[in-house]
Formats: C-alpha cells, sequence, structure tokens
C-alpha cells in the first residue's frame, strides 16, 4: 500500500452534523523516521464527545482543526517499525483518528494482549468508554451497597458498563435507554433492575416506579429533560457523575430545571474528563480486563464497515441509532 | 410580664410573601419545669432560608407548621432559671422563633460573651450567617491564593462574610449586589476588590470586566441569571457552593441555563446545609469570633423596630430592601 484513506473536517455543523461537514481523502503512505511506527487501523471508535469538538467553542480541548484528520480512538496492528519498543505484528490501542493508518513516535500507543479480550473491546468496555464509567462511579457517584442508581443511554458504551459495576457493587441499577430493543436488552442481558424507556412518553411517571426508594447517585450522558427526571427522584446527598450532555451537542438550549433540587437535596454534581485522571486508568483497566475475559462485563457493539461509513454511523450514534458501542471496522 | 408577643404562620404564601402570612398573637408566660429556663429575646434574626420553610414542600426540612410560632434564631437574656447551667442574667442564643419570650431545656442553647463582641453579632458574622460563608468558603470552594472567587448577594449577611474571609485567603473577591449603595460599601468597606452591581443592567458584561482571569469559585445566593452570568466565567476544575437561589423563592421557575459549562470545565457543584456540619461549628466560631472581636471583620445590621414589624422586614429581606443582616430588635 502507498496511499490510504482519511476523513477530515470539511467544515463546522451548523445544528446538526451532516455528512458533508466530512470530505474523504487519499494521502500517501509516509516514510517513517526512527523512532517511528505505522499502523494499519482495523477498528475507528466513533463517540459522542466528537461531536463537541466539531465545534469552535471555548471547552476542555482544542477544537478539531478544519482540513484534518478527524481524531478518534482506534485498535490496531504495527505494520512497519522504526521504534525497538514496537514490532511488526504488535496489537496497538492508539489515537490515530478517522483514517485507514498512522504514523506514531510511540507516544500514548499501548500494546494489547488480545488472548482473552477482542481487540475491539479496548475501544469500548476495557477502553476511554469502560473507564469513563468506571470513574465517574467510583470517584464520584461512590454507591454504597442498596443505593439505587441511575443511568442514562444505559445501553450504550460507557451506560451499560456504569450499570453492570453498580449491580456488581450491590446496587439498585435503574437504566433510561430510548425505545422497548433497548429497555429490554438492558435488563434482560446486562441484568440491570429496570430501564425506562424515554420514548414511551411517560418518564417522569415511569422513572418515579422504577426508583421506590428515590435516587442516590446518577450518572448523567444526555442531559436535558432526562436530566431533569432524575432530579426530581434524587435522595439527599445524591451524587451526580456528568459526563455527557448529548441533548445539546446541536446548539439546543438544555437548561437544568429542577436547579432548586441541588440546594433542598444537598447534591454534589462534578463534570469530568475521564483523560485527565490518567492515574487511576492501571488501577480501572485490571477490573475491567478482567471482568470482560471472564465474561462478567457485558457489551454489544454496532459496527459499520469501511471508513466511507464513519459520517453516518457518528450521525447516527448522535440520534441515539447505535445499539452498544459504535464502531467503524476497517480491515 | 405575665403575657408575651409571638408571630405564627396563619397560611402559606401564594407566589410572594404578604403580611397576612403571619398573625401576631399574645399568649400567657409559662410556668417553668425543672430543667427549664425562661429566655427574653433581645434580637430575632430573619434568613432567607425561612422562605422554603414556609412552603409544604419535600426539603431538608419539615415545614413551618401553621398556627405555629415562626422558627428563626435569636440572642436574648435568661430571665428565669429552673436548670442549674444557667442563670439570670446569661447571654444565649436559641431558636426560640419570632416571639418576645421563649422556654429551653437548655438543648441547642449556647452562652455567649459580650465582652468584645455585641450581642447581635451572634445572629450574624458569628452565628449561623457567618458559619455559611466559612463552610461554603473553606470546605466547597477551597480558594488557593491568587484565585479569583465570586460571591452574589455580597453584602448580605452571609455574602460579606465570604468575601472578606477569601481577601484574608490572598484571593481576588467579586461580589454581585443590587444597587451602587451596596457596591460601594462592598468595595469601600468590606475590601472586596470589586463588586457588579446586578441592577444597572449589564451584567454579563460588567462580570466579565471584575473576573479577567476568569472564576474559580463561586458561592451562589441567588441563582437564575445572576449565577448564569458567574458560570459562562468559569475556570477549568472551578467549584461551586451551592447555599441559596434566593431568585427563585417565591415559585418563579429558575432554570441553570448554562449547564453545559459544568462539562466543558469540569466543575464542582455542592449544595449544602451548615447546619448538618455542627462539628465544624467550633473551629469556625473561632475564626470567625477573632476576626470580629480584633475589627478585622466589618458587618453591618438592618434592624427594625419592634416584633410587630417583623413580617415587612422579612418581605423586605427577600426583595434585597436590607442592607447587610436583617434584625429584629425586640428590646
Amino acid at each position: 500500500m502507498t496511499t490510504y484513506k482519511r476523513l477530515v473536517l470539511a467544515s463546522r455543523p451548523q445544528g446538526e452534523v451532516v455528512p458533508e461537514n466530512f470530505r474523504l481523502e487519499e494521502v500517501a503512505v509516509p516514510a517513517l523516521n526512527e523512532g517511528e511506527v505505522l499502523i494499519r487501523n482495523h477498528y475507528l471508535s466513533l463517540d459522542p464527545y466528537m461531536r463537541m469538538r466539531m465545534e469552535d467553542v471555548k471547552s476542555y480541548a482544542a477544537p478539531q482543526a478544519l482540513g484534518e484528520t478527524m481524531i478518534g480512538g482506534t485498535v490496531g496492528e504495527i505494520v512497519e517499525s522504526k521504534n525497538p519498543k514496537f514490532a511488526i505484528g504488535d496489537k496497538v490501542q492508539g489515537m490515530m483518528g478517522w483514517a485507514e493508518m498512522g504514523v506514531s513516535d510511540g507516544t500514548l500507543l499501548r500494546k494489547l494482549d488480545t488472548t482473552h479480550i477482542p481487540l475491539s473491546a479496548y475501544l469500548g468496555s476495557v477502553g476511554m468508554p469502560g473507564m469513563t464509567a468506571w470513574y465517574g462511579l467510583t470517584q464520584i457517584m461512590q454507591p454504597k451497597e442498596g443505593e439505587t442508581i441511575v443511568v442514562s443511554a444505559a445501553s450504550g458504551a460507557v451506560g451499560s458498563v456504569v450499570g453492570q459495576l453498580a449491580k456488581q457493587r450491590g446496587c439498585r441499577a435503574v437504566g433510561i435507554a430510548g425505545g422497548k430493543d433497548k429497555c429490554d436488552y438492558v435488563v434482560n442481558e446486562l441484568g440491570f433492575d429496570a430501564c425506562v424507556d424515554y420514548k414511551a412518553g411517560n418518564l417522569v411517571g415511569d422513572l418515579e416506579k422504577a426508583t421506590p426508594k428515590g435516587i442516590d447517585a446518577v450518572f448523567e450522558n444526555v442531559g436535558g429533560k432526562v436530566f431533569d427526571a432524575s432530579l426530581a427522584r434524587m435522595n439527599p446527598f445524591g451524587r451526580i457523575a456528568l459526563c455527557g450532555m448529548i441533548a445539546g451537542y446541536d446548539g439546543e438550549p438544555m437548561p437544568i430545571n429542577n436547579a432548586r433540587v441541588f440546594l433542598t437535596m444537598r447534591l454534589t454534581m462534578r463534570g469530568f474528563i475521564v483523560s485527565e485522571h490518567m492515574d487511576l486508568w492501571p488501577q480501572g483497566l485490571k477490573e475491567l480486563g478482567t471482568l470482560v475475559a471472564t465474561g462478567k462485563l457485558k457489551f454489544r457493539e454496532s459496527v459499520s464497515d469501511g471508513l466511507a461509513s464513519a459520517p453516518d454511523a457518528f450521525i447516527g450514534l448522535l440520534k441515539g441509532k447505535n445499539f452498544g458501542k459504535q464502531l467503524v471496522k476497517l480491515i
């Protein structure tokens, strides 16, 4: 191969993301310098945070540059190496972006053991989404046995892990998801105690039924009305891990209407970005890896085929059309 | 004296509090049982939290009962004692409510030393409001030297202490208050670095000017647009002590519109009630008492005269008509 394909950000979205915001390019495979490796990416991870990076606004990270390869986590294989730490055939996880290949000097590249864990899981339950769930649950929500926790986007890459980890800690785990299929999966496959279908039209009432003892901790991925519904059920001294507000990523106003509850129930809420807490990754990944390898942590993947499918798959993810972790298979 | 006056809650407010929500009654001074004391109240404290207690809703405390003496902190003097721990003439702080006299078995009654600290200050800077400021600042905001803190209702009993304590810790202290007189007082008398007049019509722009390095921690008393303005200026890892949302106490919707900032700036917000942290009162009151006794912590009082003036004074407090700590002088 002398060339490979990549997707660059062609324009910033005005409201909803459209396929035209991306441009497929074919570029030459570069010659390696000393210390570098060439990686053939097998899977590309698609994640909601990418939507925020597409905006040119003040946030926790610099905006994605126009004309550059879209950022993103990848897993793949070393196909050429001028770095003694990596051999051809090594499986690695990195941030190579929306591209079939990539060059790295080894920084932030992690060698993967696929003996007991499938390669793609390192982009999901044993990767950034899993760590996001682990961090929010263990460091912010800190649930005690017998407490009720609620997680929105419960069938997704992050939410599914939150609920399963909470169950293992003796909690009542309640999910919120869109549609009967996702809710059935969350309860029957993932083992949550209950799941509320926010599309069924009775979110507040259904969540009340699913949380007879109120809510002690929330993992929030959605924001807006979904978050307000959880706030209305909070118990005193409840904790909220604020991970995402996907309902507002296209610029819709997304107020927290139940603000008073923070005061009356003495709630603690913390927004977080898991990549700022790398010191805890070894501890978290050890637990997550063991659980996946032993079949105790279940996950589901939506896999689209080929790099050119990434824009549509990403747009679908933002609308909740995926079911579980959204991946793009590149090889 | 064989009778004394008290104010009871006659009805719950429908929106704004009106004088008719209270009823003045004359009741007999009761005979004391063994272990009890009779207190003649000198000052009654009026505080925003009382507004929430007037509602019959789920909150951190049971609602104020109809037909019962309105709750409230008081300072006064023992005028009769069947409790060996208290002598006639002892000055005490208690929760005797909106009444000229009260009977106590000594529980929650605190003997006061008025050698260096005026009696009324035990309802302000060296009492619950001061402790509220101290707790929010030291336990939640945890400001470091050189950081910028913002406090709303900055000229009030709580806000004035927040800013002065922050200044002593080497912070830039910025207040938000209503009107030029209050803002001048906050800067010139209390020593804040700046104060923004939210009534001047340019809250967002003026706050931006007053916080050139952004905001690291907020003490929020008001909610609504005032809080949204502060949120828009938050720096990464900012902390928010949520003490009150007086802007919404009459039932107005009071959304947090800048909700996304919690995520992009990884903010931590905690609602709190200082009476749930009594273990820290000795430590806090020691600092506050020393500062007041040595003239290093300044405060101002609005004093209305006589128990019958309490309803109007309270209604004024809710509208920001007070200037500093609102008291009712009973004797």
